[in-house]
């Protein structure tokens, strides 16, 4: 099997596959790259993850994730985070050539009892510019993922597009840029513009497919549905991501109970085919 | 009992109860003003609910609502629409000084296997245009209400009050406006500016206090809390609102499963005292 040449599956969607399992499914899928998480790697210990990682053949696109920058604890948060640097750059040299050392950002939500959305926000971007001077040190691009309003109280402060391109262009562009999911991002009446803004400062460090599926799931989490499964208009999201100068590898990141529970061999092939009919990504 | 003199009880948050026991309930709360659903209205008929209303002594603050634009009939949506405006100048003449001609409108989702939001949104700006001159011919404000962007594929394709405020502002102010609803903009980074730039015009018709509650229960359609039930700044908003200069009636209403389920004369007073205590509305 062959997948897309520019496809890359994210750990997420066969989450509960260990990462031996996860690189071999997604070779056998045909998919050319894989989306890390850390949990699987540090299962295994770093320097046994990389080695596998460089046995498997495939290119690292994305190492998930740091950042929840917003609890009470900053100085243990960006600790975590500059181990994650680190992870970071080891995987990304292990991997394939063209691996990317991208470490996806989520800024984390509201402390309990905390109302103050603004000041949250604020905190996730100092957090950024404590970590910018050490990602640049180790070659690591920081990718700060804006999240679907929904879960702007328990999980994401950073709401838009605009909002992390407002944080990443306070700093040189290589070291900060931004994840574009389409999960998070496609309601955004102004998608088209800070897409096309994103792309003339180089800031698109990530591109992720996802759809919207109705209804939406008692757990709100798992929301996501493959390409071509829900109400989002990805080929003309891709158009748009490609048009900008991107033209990495693309992540399947799907967070679904059922894609949980089937076989990751099954799963894989099936992201490979659902990105081929409806990313609508360039080969 | 007396509620807070600016409080009005929106009746979908007594959903079950018919028009004659949400007036009662209401006034038993000491509440001043209700907002009014068009189906409980319309059971009893609008001749009698106009003179119930009237009989009452209550304020009408809002007719919640006129909308769905974005389907295939889209005659049959304007026709329905226009006999919304004749119910909301009907029954804001019958209701207390003080009572607003204002028809809350909802966008309407996107329709079956159809992908193109920007094409609903322009459906959803058509459909406003096509009605203002009816509005304005009843006397009736005509309120569109940016919906969180979760609802985005199913119920609301405007998702944001700037959304909301680029197609009222097409027409004369006071004859089309937006509603402020804390739980669906409440996450919202351009939220001050936007309240700002609504006072400035005069756009703000409706005022509605709703809290965001985690986690999402497994219907998000009943997300919402009363006030300082969860993460939501209401006294930020609502000193935004008010610095605005909207000075009217602001509505309690929460769609919420375990509310329904309870007896109306509870819930009708337990969101009296919540608006007294977490509203933050001035006197």
């Amino acid at each position: 099997m062959t997948a897309h040449p520019r496809m890359s599956l994210n750990q997420a969607t066969i989450r509960h596959a260990d990462f031996a399992t996860a690189l071999r499914v997604t070779r056998q899928a045909g998919i050319p790259a894989i989306g890390a998480w850390r949990e699987p790697v540090g299962a295994v210990g770093l320097p046994a993850a990389a080695a596998m990682l460089a046995d498997s053949g495939l290119r690292m696109s994305s190492l998930c994730r740091g950042g929840f920058f917003t609890g009470p604890d900053t100085a243990a948060a960006l600790d975590e985070n500059r181990r994650a640097i680190e992870e970071t750059a080891a995987l990304a040299a292990a991997g394939a050539a063209g691996s990317a050392p991208v470490l996806v950002l989520v800024a984390g939500g509201l402390p309990e009892g905390d109302r103050d959305l603004a000041g949250a926000r604020n905190r996730a971007r100092d957090a950024v510019g404590a970590l910018a001077e050490d990602a640049a040190a180790a070659g690591v691009v920081l990718a700060i993922e804006p999240m679907h309003p929904m879960y702007a109280a328990d999980r994401g402060v950073i709401s838009t597009l605009a909002q992390a391109l407002d944080i990443a262009e306070q700093f040189p562009a290589g070291r900060v840029g931004v994840v574009v999911d389409t999960f998070h991002v496609w309601w955004d009446p102004c998608l088209g513009e800070q897409i096309r803004r994103a792309g003339l400062t180089g800031r698109i460090a990530s591109y992720q497919v996802g759809d919207w599926i109705t209804p939406l799931p008692p757990d709100a989490l798992l929301a996501r549905g493959l390409p071509g499964d829900g109400h989002v208009d990805l080929a003309s999201v891709s158009e748009l991501v490609e048009k900008a100068g991107y033209h990495g590898d693309v992540e399947v990141e799907i967070f679904n109970e059922d894609l949980w529970r089937a076989d990751p061999v099954r799963v894989a092939r099936r992201a490979a085919e659902t990105f081929d009919g409806a990313a609508g990504v360039p080969g």
